[in-house]
């Protein structure tokens, strides 16, 4: 069960934001082979790991319209419409993010801007299992499709049937995307790495999955695929004042803890009863949970922490980097403020982390395991690169041209200088 | 030299459009071995690998305040101010890229938004050689600067007698470096991922270098540091019909050529007399160029290629996704609409791209080996993580909450069902 951590003081900090350490295998050499295997195989490849690993014989990899029609009839009109309103707050939250080039002047004669282009071809990975994750198809899709890109493929492993979740085909109607593949695993992310006959190459993967899906993304990197960020299992921390409701507060802990055993969560008060009533909350809420199981284990990993300032809270919540952070303080402003390492933030007691997984409008593919502190999560950027432009006058290189040279010179570089002297000489 | 190809298809664009490829070592073991000394061993390795690879003994591997005002007094004074304007036209453009929150209601009652924080702590490599790149120093710290970076650290290697570059020292005092560490290589990658007592750990590194840095940086990123982008050698597509200038084209094409023997140069053209005039032009200027025998090596990668259609021609300049363009055309507008891929783009007969290498204002560190079909070249936004921020009322919860139990359930997420349900319960 969840231990109280009553006195701490910095030197234990590094335990405390430490996350539980998996044992990964080295798959190495595992996916360089399922990689060379498809690239000199194909769609041959594909069908034999698709056999061997999901234990499914399959002649077409691709999901036909029909099957598709089929599934989307199964989905119940009361998720349809769920599936609607989040991916309506998706589209709104994601579409505001876009920017409008603004061309500045930086000398008189010399114009520089900046455009956002969509990246063409994205591969969009959903894993198979026990939870369907429609919700990431929302998550991925709808921002690819108002970035713009062109083509949006999917790939997702058969269940033992080679059928796929109808909630999973329904949402990726409803956001555009293009083509779906009934491809699970490492052997997903090499076809979208390398292209088959079936399966188009893609320049950038999204998508969470385990840890040979992990390994094959950051194989596929590698080989310059771009992949939307490293993985980590899932994680939540919460501040928690006086002002905060500790059944809520153990029911967002759980949420958070069901995800897997190597889930983590977290709870930073600075009222010791706070903590032990959120404890008592949630040992009365924890039997209740068809996935108590996972949430027990994930909840061994798991601290409520004990810190008597502000300031401290902070730059303890700033050292564990939370992938996501409820807020629940009478000093929400503070926080606020001084938050530097988050993925995404919840803020008050009516702002479940559930809210943003589905339906708030932001995106739930978050970093994890401290990548908070380097890296967003999935927004509207990841799906564009940015272009710079600029535009200089005759006049305008008069302006800057002589820095150039004398810069280009000192840095041994005569060519880069002469580009300039060539045309200030027929300029004057 | 460079070659003219005539009577060009589709078929012949993968052959056109192919870098180079580099006979490049498999250097995994070698840096593995300097990450795992510069773990155990810390400042010591970095002294033992800086004696190894850079011939020099170093005790203190940090500038003083002393070396670095000795070294900032021999800087010229016209190249100090042509430096002061290349840095305030890189700060105009790169502060013009902060994007100020705005508020979403996604729904009502619920608010969204997104805001930037900056990474804390930020490394920069600035490789030694025959180039002393202090241009580089102001395309990266300036951005980190502005972005709010707290600490920018700079590593760079020591000459043989264990100076800097005072151009590099200037550049760095100007844009507001924190420390400078007298480190080159793949030891100082590995410093600046790892920490020892002396280099800071930082959580991202940006800047070039040559395959060993580039090695050590895919290395960091496996560890979860990020980096910039992948690394490849520096390429310039032009595009010139009859009103381009072949004289200035030419000195664009060998300003791009004399980077190294790797690099390459295209200039596509509707006209035939165009390219030749061009390769005239080159055979003129090359001679003059003190380093005349890398652009010359440069030039046999490079291509000449006759494209009838302005169709066509836009569709080849995506394919290569060059990494700098220059666009000298009438219709530039038709260009400019229809371009996918590029790092940066040089518009018209006076916007050579030298000027974006050192003094327009836009980012010299760009995508290359069509890394522009997937990543966008060095911005603010590579200085800063985007935190989503929601905060939703008991109202805004009643009209999302539904939604949210319904996907939850379909997803088998039981305790994620819950974290609304125990809300919208107290609600009532």
């Amino acid at each position: 069960m969840i231990k109280i951590y009553k006195t701490t003081t910095r030197k234990d900090w590094p335990d405390l934001v430490k996350r539980p350490v998996l044992e990964t295998k080295d798959l190495n050499n595992l996916i360089v082979d399922i990689f060379k295997k498809i690239k000199e195989e194909g769609d041959e490849a594909i069908r034999f790991f698709t056999k061997k690993f999901d234990n499914v014989q399959l002649q077409e990899l691709e999901i036909s319209e029909e099957e598709w029609q089929t599934g989307i009839a199964k989905v119940p009109t009361n998720l349809k419409e769920a599936i609607q309103l989040a991916n309506q707050n998706i589209a709104r939250f994601h579409s505001a993010q876009a920017v409008k080039p603004k061309i500045i002047t930086t000398t008189p004669g010399v114009e520089c801007w900046q455009e956002s282009r969509p990246i063409e071809r994205i591969g969009i990975y959903i894993p198979g299992g026990t939870a369907p994750l429609f919700s990431t198809v929302l998550m991925l899709a709808t921002p690819a499709k108002i970035a713009g890109c062109q083509e949006v493929i999917l790939c997702t492993p058969p269940d033992e049937n080679g059928q796929i979740n109808p909630a999973i085909l329904y949402a990726a109607r409803l956001t555009g995307i293009t083509r779906i593949f009934k491809i699970g695993g490492a052997q997903a992310i090499a076809a979208l790495s390398i292209g088959t006959l079936s399966v188009p190459k893609v320049y950038k993967i999204f998508g969470p999955g385990n840890q040979y899906v992990t390994s094959a993304k950051t194989h596929a990197q590698q080989l310059g695929i771009g992949i939307d960020m490293p993985a980590g299992p899932s994680e939540l921390l919460v501040l928690a004042d006086e002002t905060a409701n500790p059944a809520f507060v153990a029911s967002d802990l759980l949420s958070q803890a069901e995800h897997g055993t190597d889930s983590q969560v977290i709870c930073v008060s600075n009222k010791i009863e706070i903590l032990q009533k959120i404890k008592t909350e949630i040992e009365k809420q924890l039997p209740l949970l068809p996935r108590k199981k996972i949430a027990q284990t994930a909840l061994s990993f798991s601290k409520l922490v004990l810190i008597q300032s502000k300031e401290e809270s902070i730059e303890f919540i700033n050292e564990y980097a939370p992938e996501h952070f409820i807020l629940c303080a009478k000093d929400e402003d503070f926080y606020l403020k001084n938050l530097k390492n988050a993925g995404s933030v919840f803020i008050g007691n009516y702002t479940p982390e559930s809210a943003g997984d589905y339906a708030s409008g932001t995106n739930h593919t978050l970093p994890t395991n401290q990548f908070a502190k380097n890296y967003s999560g999935v927004n509207l950027d990841a799906f564009v690169k940015k272009i710079t432009f600029q535009k200089i006058t005759q006049s305008g290189l008069k302006n800057i041209g002589n820095a150039i040279e004398l810069m280009a010179a000192a840095e041994g570089l005569q060519a880069h200088k002469n580009a300039v002297s060539i045309r200030l000489k027929n300029n004057s």
